[in-house]
């Protein structure tokens, strides 16, 4: 039988009782998280979201009746307890905040009882995600996902503190849209007002925050609910959280720096990291060229080098096949890694052939200056020396080379730099590098759909030096674009938007929307501006990604509250589920045969 | 042509330049509000969301370019302006912020020019709202609109940093959730990946905020969205924001008191309005006798009086017909009213009748103490007098009653005491009177349905004293049910919930769920209560409401940026629209024959 707690305040957290209340009597309610009864002596350990706390039941002290309810006691029982806090008798818990006191209970409610919980409530847990999601509202008692959650709760505090001290408005936009059919798939909902209209859930909300800067809004931010109904990968979610913003009268460089002030504070207050600004810049082309990657992890070096020129003459056909097919030879200097034994370096050669490469040509150092390499019969002793030279190999150094059209290179060496870094644990969770990658070409070629399409999207500013090319050469046109990188995860990204009717005009032309599509599409933001527009810009954050960076998880089920699965089904509520009939009569719309 | 703001930084916004300033450099940049040509000199009156701000051109002092620029401007284009802050040459203008000064323009750049609007951007359009939400871009551009977006945006800065401060956690919940037809009718979204499928948008996160308080988070918020797919009136939207919150351990006292300091705060920082505490308590019993509501504007008397006991033995046979059906004769007393004219009088008695009453009876007391009265044919002198003294009748009053079912009497004396003081302009919009009704009715008998529903919602706990009538008087169990109430307009309200299983189960019941049903709709919650629940209780703010209230809108569509108009559908961008055949051929769904 649950007891009511009528006439019962708690009056502590179970962590907020100390060393200083010893002597006085205290009231805490929780979970019990163990339970046992040593020699006629019953210890409890109350949980709550504060962390744990022991409390003690001895019949002489807490009477015949609360003595006997807490024999009764089982695990995820909820309690109510006042008792006299005092000094552990048993010496301190050094693991326990509240381990060097104790509570002696006095009285006891059960205020809720619990059946067996299918798995317990404990840190790392090794059940199953499927059975902890099944039952998430008790994998939500463990207390990992719940230092996660409350690390969310204060990241969105700071980042919504500073962002209003900073001038922005916070200002909700609408959730159901008109559906663009650009871009990811949209979900959609059906009107029931207007049988055969749809409303869409907003993939971001890119137009209303430009047109709240066409009204002068200044600055706004939003932490945004987006919805994409893409087929799920390991770290996206039909529904996801953006910290976005967007100011007028603004440049790149505003942009990036009130961004910096705000990392810097999280990281500070949520890390203890002092992150030294401004944030390391990198254009897209320096990027690509270095790290073989948009978004490089910089918590270690092993930069690419570009050996074209030193090899271009040699007798190696790899080499100077890529070449002439207008590709690049390029390296990394794998420090210290010469002795790597042939079957990890042929592991290496299949790890880059999943990124699209032939195969991987190396040079080690050995320790006596001689050399172990793959393609040693093709080049001199001088061609070898010049090329370990030029990579600064050292003895006891491994140079890998990759040579391929630009795109496989950098795609093989950018992954191989990144696989060589977690193989030699240089990949430290608690380590934050940032960077910002500037200058993203504004269009990419879609072999696909035998077109350009945005890289970002269709309303980024072009560079005004560049922009000239946009008929000639669109594929060398570079945008006002930039992303946020933290170890090698982009975390936001944004750009500054394009706020002539003209320019904005050209693009979509370019992008291969008609007249009427555009006008159809995006008629209002179109219209909007005939009527004066600020330049203007922006960046959101994908808030679930920085926060599985932040506590270091491995899955972003575990930084929200109720996740789907890879089906975007809900295991707990079983969402989505069939509905009623009359639901759908009212709505006019049915089901295809062949899906029943 | 749009020129660049390359290389220029905007100093401050237009009313950020004060007196202070002058003599000195500054860049600002907004929208030209309007500009004149007076003798050869251009001013303009420049706007950003700080306010307005004159500029001055002089041929002499900017140079021929500029000027001839300054020339072209024309309401609506947005310009970036380089000058020297100056007293005003032409004398204060008391209306503006930056009255006592002006900018002598030095630069001019007009970064984007504008169409002639169609409505001119001014406080208090006189432009007819379709045209308005057509065109929602400008209309957003009025200072009176921008205020309010302001003062939204603050008072959800405010009540989140307060929440936080007591220990709330902010923390998502989904809005792609299974459906519940129980309440008002759920917005579906098809699944792509489950054909046949649908999640609902969520009418308020009440399942999940309960599981948080069930996995231990304690103290819960959210500003959340919700959606309703009714039939709109005037303020109701399809989509819109509450102030969610949850809190564990605790009882209604608890709630309110948290409340009730979070109210003194936003009030004081946003009106300036000293909120004195506690906020004055009354039960529905109460509220409903003394007002004639559960949500009574606390800005006047004029209370309702019961009679029935004084009239029961008189001779009016309206009076004594409404006794013998159950029924009550209640009155109110119009003080200083008593020479109403016949015509005004006979207006209320038909405003009346739009409530349900018969009819209104009513006694004015004449300045020498005579009486005119509709009844008094049927009444004593005596009983006249008896009647006029029970109702603190003086010379110069007019008390009105009301004879029938309580219910009718109560809607129409309630009723009848709004439009009174609305007559007599009791109700200044910048007093603001707070109230909690409390002990609400468990259940209400809803006659269409033949059965009792949940007069708050199916979770509500019931108050322990009245828990045994459940089955032999159910309509008079009371819940531990709240609202808050603003001068007369419930703008939050909640409940202690049940969190014993048992009792759940039997509410179900009481509510018409079968155990099918139960399990098949709030499964998972009823799952979660057999591990260990703590008590709890919450309270949920319509924020566009709180918002209307504060700023004095008439309109919920003037606190909400991108708002709907009553079939739901938004004027600017034309949602809900027609969608490609693609997207409901990958969704599996068809329209119905007869909408197409």
């Amino acid at each position: 039988m649950a007891e009511s707690m009528l006439g019962l305040k708690r009056s502590h957290r179970c962590t907020e009782v100390t060393t200083a209340d010893a002597g006085k009597e205290v009231t805490v309610m929780g979970w019990v998280q163990k339970s046992r009864n040593k020699g006629g002596i019953i210890f409890v350990d109350l949980r709550d979201r504060s962390g744990l706390l022991q409390i003690i039941f001895e019949e002489s002290e807490c009477g015949a009746e609360s003595f006997s309810k807490a024999e009764r006691l089982r695990s995820e029982f909820v309690v109510a307890i006042t008792g006299v806090v005092e000094s552990r008798a048993g010496g301190v818990n050094e693991n326990l905040a509240t381990g060097a006191i104790e509570v002696r209970a006095r009285d006891l409610r059960i205020l809720s009882e619990s059946e067996t919980p299918p798995f317990p409530i404990e840190e790392n847990s090794k059940t199953k995600e499927e059975l902890r999601l099944k039952y998430r509202y008790l994998d939500l008692r463990r207390p990992d996902i719940q230092k996660n959650m409350m690390i969310r709760s204060q990241v969105a505090t700071l980042a919504r503190a500073f962002l209003a001290e900073e001038g922005f408005l916070e200002i909700e936009t609408p959730t159901m849209i008109k559906s663009t059919p650009e871009g990811a798939r949209d979900y959609l909902v059906p009107s029931r007002v207007h049988p055969g209209s749809f409303y869409a859930l907003p993939q971001s909300p890119q137009l209303y925050k430009q047109l709240l800067m066409c009204s002068g809004y200044d600055r706004y931010f939003q932490l945004a609910r987006c919805y994409r109904d893409e087929d799920l990968r390991a770290d996206r979610q039909p529904e996801f959280t953006q910290i976005d913003m967007e100011l007028s009268f603004v440049d790149v460089d505003d942009v990036l720096n009130v961004n910096e002030r705000l990392l810097k504070k999280i990281f500070k207050e949520i890390c203890n990291c002092d992150l030294p600004l401004p944030i390391e810049r990198l254009t897209w082309r320096e990027a690509m060229d270095r790290f073989g990657s948009d978004k490089p992890d910089m918590r270690f070096g092993m930069e690419l080098n570009d050996v074209s020129e030193l090899v271009k003459d040699t007798e190696f056909v790899v080499f100077k096949g890529a070449l002439e097919m207008g590709g690049s030879v390029r390296a990394i200097n794998a420090e210290g890694q010469g002795a790597m034994p042939r079957k990890k370096i042929d592991a290496l050669v299949e790890y880059a052939k999943g990124f699209g490469a032939k195969g991987l040509a190396y040079l080690a150092i050995n320790e006596d200056g001689t050399y172990k390499c793959s393609f040693s019969k093709f080049m001199t002793e001088e061609e070898l020396h010049i090329l370990a030279e030029a990579l600064g190999g050292k003895p006891g150094d491994l140079l890998l080379f990759a040579a391929d059209k630009d795109k496989v290179v950098f795609d093989v060496l950018g992954n191989l730099r990144l696989e060589l870094a977690r193989q030699l644990d240089l990949l430290k969770k608690n380590e934050f590098k940032f960077l910002w990658v500037t200058e993203f070409p504004l269009l990419e070629y879609s072999e696909e759909q035998g077109r350009y399409t945005a890289m970002h999207h269709p309303f980024t500013m072009p560079m005004d030096e560049d922009w000239a090319m946009i008929d000639t050469n669109p594929g060398a046109v570079r945008a006002k674009a930039y992303d946020i990188v933290l170890n090698g995860t982009e975390i936001g990204g944004g750009s500054v938007r394009i706020h002539q009717g003209d320019i904005q005009s050209k693009m979509l032309e370019i992008l291969g929307f008609s007249k009427e599509q555009a006008q159809e599409q995006f008629g209002f933001l179109l219209d909007a501006f005939k009527f004066g527009v600020p330049p203007h810009a922006g960046l959101a954050y994908g808030l679930d990604r920085v926060i599985m960076l932040i506590v270091g998880a491995d899955s972003i089920r575990d930084v929200i509250a109720f996740p789907k699965v890879k089906d975007a089904s809900c295991l707990m509520s079983e969402a989505p589920a069939p509905v009623d009939s009359k639901q759908l009569e009212e709505l006019r719309i049915g089901i295809s045969k062949d899906s029943e």
